[in-house]
């Protein structure tokens, strides 16, 4: 598909397997960000991870040699937050991670599923039937169910698959029957507002750059962002083969 | 409804909620059981619990003063290993109880996750991100998938609501992609075609008398079988207040 990308203001990196790899940087990325950066594009990063605090990640791509602020780090757990707070949602069980856990500590009063109003849910690989049990109670009393993505797996450590937050909110529509009312994460657009309402850069002036169609090429698309997706040919988006073939793509134009 | 449940040669009882609650009695269920014996009626148990064993089950039941034999005691795991003798299936990984685990084990090679062909779903009260992650490996390459039942939830201690079956059922085909091959539980017909095969009776000499719609009802009627539904009033189906009411019901005719 013909790539037209005049008028970019901004550039948002997917993390898992577009940047980075687990803990390995992958080839290219920081060239390109680099590139792209001395064009006088933003870069800004998107990623579905609940489990992990903005700061996490920050550090962690400062550790892969690449610079960046923390404002300029996105994940679903980050939007989670932003929401609950926005809500005033109060009374909130929560199934996630324990650094999700203190971040929603600080916007909501944490309690447990025989008080719950509010259901978020995001990552939790402490998961088990004693959580399970929780949270089926927690949803079917709750008011307000927020799920951070519902991506079932992916690809981690050894580049074997791992359960997504996608098992632990797939658990509660199956046992529980109930939908949530919000899904922070990609493909879904919360995300993507809050970067545009933060950056003040429209998203129609923003690109996308991922590796997953479902979930980055769905976002760019729902939230009206232009995209690139990388490492797989589709008919109906633009492709590269890597992440460093897209300063070539966006600067032949 | 009219009741007709002339030539009735047997009657499978469910137990949670019908026979049992929990360690505890239903009130009229042992002199119900005891009055359609005096008639000549042969009495099965039929439960989708695949935690236990019939013997677990079978011994329980005399605990709460009902007489029977571990033959007249059917589960879903019990179903589960003889299909799974049936078929010769080998190098199984099995998301279940140890007790399952162990009846298994006797008539296949129990394997891990990297060199599984068949996968066998139970509850697994145990279940954690861990077995999670197994469990989606050895969905991804099994050739044969069987779940014991997909009841998402049940009325345990203290008649709260707890994940049954269905939560790990549900796991494997969202995160997977892949459906069973074989659901052998109520309401799916493998135990009462193995009921009726055992007993020699077919399955309409036979009634289905339990408290869940979905699950004892559906039994019946995919098997072919009468049915008697306690506890809700339904349109379509023969309906009593309490299992005591079945005597009169039964014999009014």
């Amino acid at each position: 598909m013909e790539a037209d990308f005049s008028g970019i203001k901004a550039a948002v990196f997917d993390l898992d397997g577009t940047v980075n790899y687990g803990d390995k940087i992958i080839p290219g990325a920081k060239e390109t960000i680099d590139f792209l950066r001395s064009k006088g594009i933003r870069i800004l990063f998107a990623t579905n991870n609940s489990g992990k605090t903005r700061q996490f990640l920050t550090d962690k791509l400062h550790r892969l040699g690449i610079e960046c602020d923390v404002e300029d780090v996105y994940n679903s757990g980050y939007v989670a937050v932003r929401l609950v707070e926005e809500k005033g949602l109060r009374n909130t069980y929560v199934v996630g991670s324990n650094s999700f856990k203190e971040e929603l500590s600080k916007v909501t009063n944490l309690v447990d599923e025989d008080h719950a109003d509010t259901l978020v849910v995001g990552i939790d690989t402490r998961f088990d039937y004693e959580r399970m049990t929780a949270a089926l109670r927690a949803a079917l009393r709750s008011e307000t169910i927020i799920f951070c993505n519902e991506d079932v797996s992916y690809i981690g450590e050894g580049e074997r698959i791992f359960p997504g937050a996608g098992a632990m909110t797939g658990f509660i529509t199956n046992c529980s029957g109930k939908r949530p009312d919000y899904i922070v994460g990609k493909p879904n657009t919360p995300m993507f507002d809050l970067i545009s309402k933060n950056t003040g850069i429209p998203c129609s002036e923003m690109v996308m750059i991922g590796d997953s169609y479902r979930s980055d090429v769905g976002f760019a698309r729902n939230a009206g962002a232009k995209c690139i997706l990388i490492g797989e040919e589709r008919d109906d988006v633009v492709c590269v083969p890597t992440v460093r073939d897209i300063q070539g793509l966006m600067w032949t134009h």
